[in-house]
């Protein structure tokens, strides 16, 4: 199976807030977000492996920037890292409101997805080499984001996570 | 401002998964079900609060089970504690299957919902107070996830989390 | 087959009214609710007999309370009682304006399915054992519903419908 | 207020059936057909009075035929009569399904819908002349149709139903 | 295979204005309507071939005329003439303002379609037989329209397009 | 009025096809690509102006390639020309098959939008400076398809149409 680049899996979506996007306040529901950049980061892990993807997991997202009826999102998402059989997709919110002409960054968030071959079953997917400094960090990154998961999720005891004591000793947690 | 209970926001919604929910397999994807879930517990906070709410943010999601086209998926939601003018909102996914009559738990989340008022800006929410002993249990790890949600959003360094140390020495994580 | 009380079926459905659900003067239309309802029924229908269901008739709904923009939809379903291949559900709807605290039962209705197997071919349903008062009462109230049902579809004369005739000796119609 | 016909509210609705309007055996589910219905009647009664309107109640709807993913559904609404602020439409749906090429009718019913005034006042709109023998017919047929609403809406007394008797003494209920 | 008239195909869609339809001013967005115009389009090509369709291509529209939310939008569609294994479908668009009661025609529109057998490949159609003078204009006008449509598309060189010639030489392009 | 280029424009749409986008043999309905087409080009005029558009025109499109259920599109917008109040938009359509990897151009096409104030009323747009040379041409064929819309929408005589000419004297149209 030939390696890709993160680049291989760049994905933009352009959306357009409508008014069944957003509550009484016209500000747009996290839940709708969450499922555009579902499919935004679904996309890029099925351009990473030519495979159907189904989500695994997603990390923690806050929302801190509201965004509003009318504005323009755009998500940006590529493959950081893959391991064997999921991908892990790095995502990145833009709401640009129009009159005003601004674009504020509202989101950061990883998304895992799970390759499956035609019959539902899972399958390898393609290695990634990252090319830059900041794909090289991502990549790196990724082990450390990959436990803390498996510990939320049950799966991993917090003694065994030697990669995650990193978050508990740096400010930064990407 | 009265005091709540957790049942007072207790909240279910039951729904079928519809052929453009799905992928090409079938399978419910993820970020239809966020999108669900943020309804959910959107519901839950206001029921709450009584205020028009937005999200704040969703903790760490793992999707294990596939969902098919035409289950019935149960949602129940209801607020574990109120932090000023947020609140955390528990969600717990169920999967039905009508012909093989399984009901399958498909997953736990934690979404946060800030209030606001009629302008837009947040107001402060009733204090809740819990009743039996799960929702004390949620009540007392509500700080701890409230602690990793600032770390993660780079707004609480890892050495202030007194808390989340918690997370570190018990396999329970909830 | 195995004999199911209502309470096996009983299920709740919260909604929330968003902005292409209502009219210009942000009036929830009540053909949305009409196909909300018909889905709560059918996920009850469903969970009664573990089978697809199609719908087979709605009885008269009426409307009386305008539900608004913002809005919370909660509607119960649950099945009253079997007849060989079809079931009768009966829904309740109420509708809670967040920022009032108000709570308004808006609607009550009943809808009836028929179960199908895989080739799209009718099939029997499990029979019901009505246990509260109330069960009881909309157990023996559905002979007269099932009556007045065939008079107004064209397929019973009213001279044969001995039990529809309480429905004219009685103020109560439910 | 100038008098109308009921050609002058003559509405035709052309739909195709779509994946998202079906269940799992690919049949069209009752309740989107109750949500279309209600917004062609919507629509007649809206060029009647030239008013928003709010739907008041809907009769007893029977579904006898199935209805298929990809079918092309005619629905034709006009105003059979209006009662000072309300009005009611009689609604005739065929399916047609284009490999076979048959057309199959399969439904009636009978909408009610309230005008509104800017302010969400009900308001009177004006009286229907009806111009063939079919029109007199269902203008005639009105007052039963009514008396029977209000009866199963528990507003009024089956023994004040003078017109109603005539549904349990003639075949035809239209 | 039986020839069809034009009236054999003729189908008219009326469609409400909803809010997701609209822009932030409030005004229908182009590419909901041009989606609802594919639609009708496509059933009055169904109708005339009773074959499943797809669209082959959309000629020049220009929107003169706001179409507001509430509006009520009617579709006009007919085959104007078919070619082999294609059709081409004329549209007619008004938008009428129910308070105002105002109905301007807001749109002309020709698409075209190809018919499919049930593997996907394209089948030849029905001839039609222009009855009326409307039609018969339809009828020679429609080949002047496909030479312009081939020029457009790369596939025909200007100086091959004799029956185009006359779109220069006369005032009305229909 | 600050000048623009057309980078500043620049937009890219990525949308899976779901079921409700396609027909009964799972192609992509040509409405639905068209909608997308729409959102997609306003999102990008709205970035030129910094306000409201509405659609004014769409140009011929064909659609030769037929998308499939599961197919990733790729939309490209940017912005060729304004013209007082109105700007052109140049439009490339991609289909990407995910399991085959292919990625095949299925359209291209120009719509034209009107920017509006906060009244609803028509002002004018920021000038565009072309950097490269497909920019320019972009730009300077930008006027032949302007005459080709006013004829075609019956607002220019075709004798008037001297940069039409060209035409019918060159193969390529773009």
């Amino acid at each position: 199976m030939k390696e890709k680049t993160p680049q291989d899996s760049f994905t933009i979506m352009n959306e357009l807030v409508l008014p069944n996007d957003t509550n009484p306040l016209h500000n747009l529901m996290g839940g709708r977000l969450l499922h555009l950049m579902d499919i935004a980061a679904a996309i890029s892990a099925q351009k990473h492996c030519n495979r159907v993807v189904v989500t695994a997991s997603v990390d923690n997202v806050s929302f801190q920037q509201p965004v509003k009826l009318g504005d323009v999102i755009t998500i940006q998402a590529k493959v950081t890292r893959a391991f064997n059989t999921s991908m892990e997709v790095r995502l990145d919110v833009w709401a640009q409101n129009i009159p005003s002409g601004t674009n504020v960054k509202c989101n950061e968030a990883y998304y895992t997805f799970v390759a499956l071959d035609e019959n539902g079953h899972t399958i390898p997917v393609p290695e990634i080499v990252p090319q830059t400094d900041e794909e090289k960090e991502l990549f790196n990154g990724a082990l450390r984001r990959r436990q803390l998961r498996l510990i939320l999720g049950g799966r991993m005891k917090p003694g065994e996570a030697t990669e995650l004591k990193a978050l508990f000793t740096e400010s930064n947690n990407n």
